[in-house]
């Protein structure tokens, strides 16, 4: 029986120099450590139990890659494109005509706006099951301008391994996304654990109709719920009903979600993602119009939030890199 | 070995034996059991990964009594007495003059729509924080008419076993109703062991709001979400992003989300409960207004859906009283 007992104690210690790989020895993982021993050990006076551990995680950006557009809105110009063969009308009418001639600037030159449409013709009138298909089968053939690789495979490991990690130590990881709560769904599951009922972003109206005599839903061109920056919150008590103890964003639409974390009683962690390594990602912050980090990072440098370098605290990136000694 | 393994399969046996010992032998639990003994066999074709293995349950006359009255209504006229005095205005205007003056047939004369302000006037301008405690609070002093128990005690034993048993065997159960998804989530873990994100509801709109300097969310007056009828399967949708494969319900109002579980692929459970147990609980069908059953149960019995005499199949309705024999 001792033997026993000292085989699992020395597997327990190998389980502990093994706690996030990808991530360098620093500060930044040691807050991520001492937060979680802290929030898991029953002796400790910041103890949560199991059901509280609740840790949302805003996806563009900071589960996963966001440059140099949104994922989503790659899917959308992507799929304009499948779609323009049934749409002959496509070639008279803007943004569509300049989409289809490969003109994406020309397209997207009416701001935020022009991509309205282009998500209503991307995005509704088909059932969620198919549109479900639709977005599984372009992320398996779809590749990202600059790594060549596919979307899916711009995750973080260093992210990844976090998530793991959390929910190891008996915490419920959810995306908060202000994403389609649709698209993130899709791939969720596969590329970080986390189950469809525990995606939280953007969402559509629907509808149920009758087809074959067999009940669907289908996605209608109309906005029902924004989950960002103040939808972050309220998504979160909407889905979630609980003031989570732990948030992880990267960008200004994630700072009302960090905050609301924050303000709950106890023990707390929020942590800010930095995009500062051109190399091997992406360097941005303040200067970027996607994923724009400015008040939010004001706000954890006054407030002593964790705020992660991409490139000095993670090792590795990508799963597909090499590692950084 | 041989002794460890003879122990294992002897308590496996009697974990048997006491499976849903507030069920009557019969054809309602067989099928229940047969149901989760096929998805979780990892031999059998009906075989269901445990992540597909949602199973969504009505609550207020499926998990818990509704009569005479919906409890959460019960709660909303107890809550306008309670605030009367801050609003002597109340005595002057209906529906609340009657309440006050205890006439809650001529209050409710108006049908439906005079529920509306009474519902506003009890269930906004607040936030999410304090509207838990008042509920809680309520929970715990207020008693049921006729059991003259607390409303929680009027959950029925078979179904918080049944949520057990389906829970113990890899289901991840939610709770599909009407009601508002704030009152249940006050007492859906305590007393079902459903935490709160796994509730979904009708819901009312919510702002962010700082109070004293902290992020708080205030229930405002206005519907957001109607979780009935054709608004389940929408709500699985939004929610939980999958089709459930188990439903539970017992009226016309869950028929839609019993039609929807039951569309998928593979094999698939829908159960509803009839109630026909006048003297230990009530019996009502489609005579009532509440809680009606009449569509769904014609479709139940040409489908060949299980239907639960809670009369003969159940030994046990409620936890405080004596088990029939």
């Amino acid at each position: 029986m001792k033997t026993l007992v000292a085989f699992l104690l020395s597997f327990a210690g190998a389980v502990s120099a093994q706690t996030l790989p990808s991530w360098n020895e620093g500060d930044a993982k040691a807050r991520i450590v001492a937060f979680v021993q802290a929030v898991t050990d029953k002796k400790s006076r910041d103890f949560v139990a199991p059901a509280e551990r609740i840790a949302v995680f805003d996806n563009d950006g900071t589960l996963w890659a966001e440059q140099p557009i949104y994922f989503q809105f790659a899917f959308a110009l992507d799929r304009v494109k499948a779609l323009a063969p049934k749409h002959p009308e496509w070639k008279e009418k803007e943004p569509f005509a300049s989409l289809i001639r490969g003109d994406v600037k020309g397209a997207l030159k009416g701001g935020e706006k022009s991509l309205l449409p282009i998500l209503a013709a991307t995005h509704a009138g088909i059932t969620t099951d198919e549109y479900e298909k639709v977005v599984k089968d372009w992320l398996a053939s779809a590749a990202h301008p600059k790594f060549k690789q596919p979307y899916t495979a711009l995750a973080y490991r260093p992210m990844i391994e976090l998530l793991d990690y959390l929910r190891a130590n008996g915490f419920k990881t959810f995306i908060v996304s202000g994403g389609g709560v649709e698209f993130i769904r899709a791939f969720a599951e596969q590329v970080y654990g986390i189950p469809p009922e525990q995606v939280i972003g953007s969402a559509g109206k629907q509808k149920l109709e009758m087809r074959n005599g067999k009940p669907v839903i289908v996605k209608l061109p109309a906005v029902d719920f924004v989950d960002d920056k103040e939808g972050k919150p309220l998504g979160i008590q909407k889905y979630i009903g609980r003031r989570p103890i732990a948030a992880f964003g990267n960008s200004d639409g994630d700072l009302q979600m960090l905050q609301y974390t924050m303000a709950g009683d106890g023990r707390r962690f929020a942590l800010l993602v930095r995009h500062d390594d051109a190399e091997r990602e992406f360097a941005y912050d303040r200067q970027s119009h996607i994923g724009r980090l400015d008040k939010a990072w004001d706000e954890a440098k006054a407030k002593g939030w964790t705020v992660v370098s991409m490139k000095s605290d993670w090792k590795k990136i990508f799963s597909f890199e090499g590692t950084k000694q």
